[in-house]
């Protein structure tokens, strides 16, 4: 039943699935559930639509289209 | 008011409009809402973004790029 | 693998049970996905903080406390 | 530490920073925290993946593919 | 349509008010829908389920029960 | 910047602490971002209000009020 949803950049498939196979670890571990119960998402967004303190990652980091 | 929000794979759009509908009308009926007021969005991911049992479904179901 | 989450007021616990039974049935049907893989959360929300047209519900039906 | 996250249709790029901005600025302003404590994301959808009323906002404006 | 949702600390009446204003109005003003359009969940949490640099707010505050 | 949010059940605070520790180190570990960078939302639920194959997880541990 743990649902977990990831907001976060571009990542390679080996990086998602090594975020998969962690949190998955975590939470059998420390919540008490069947790893078959745990289920969780990876969203990966565009740097120019995420924000912090106002402006968007793409401008912060120069990579603006 | 409700919103409601599905994290899902790919579907058609017949799927899509089928969901909206179906969920839009349980909701009026079992809330007590009128149906403009029902705001639905449907998130559809790759299967390698999609982890269960710390795998991923592209993975799991043999589908990996 | 479906997740469904729901952001509403306060349901009665018929409410909530109509709900995840109906909103399960429908994916079944249209996603063809079994049920044991369909995954709902209900979120209920006090008036106060939900806002719509730029006030809260509370307001807007004149439940503030 | 406030996370805002909004779900909306395409957005222009200056469209998606001044969003960014304004939700910033209100946060500081209201909830008195620092800007780099305020994170954001933008989270853009076809009209078909948006339902209201019990139809896709595509249907709704004549945009069906 | 726009849905924003905001995950935040406690907050009083007046600031959750404050918030569904502001937000309310950049939106109609940068992505020209009408306010009525604009549909927004405040939802407050307890210190010690906020995660920043792998500590509560809780603890990092000094504000553990 | 990533975000990470995690619906569940109750939670001691013990957990709730392993939880934030683990994925922030995981996340730090294999995206390469700094643990400041890490913000993460525990949300616990009532056992009523999740839904898992059709029925709320209240009626399938025998826990209904």
């Amino acid at each position: 039943m743990p649902f977990i949803s990831v907001e976060i950049g571009k990542l390679t498939l080996e990086q998602k699935e090594a975020l998969i196979k962690a949190y998955t670890e975590a939470t059998v571990e420390i919540a008490k559930v069947p790893p078959e119960a745990v289920l969780m998402f990876i969203n990966e967004h565009e740097l120019e639509n995420i924000g912090l303190g106002g402006i968007s990652l793409a401008e912060k980091f120069g990579k603006k289209k």
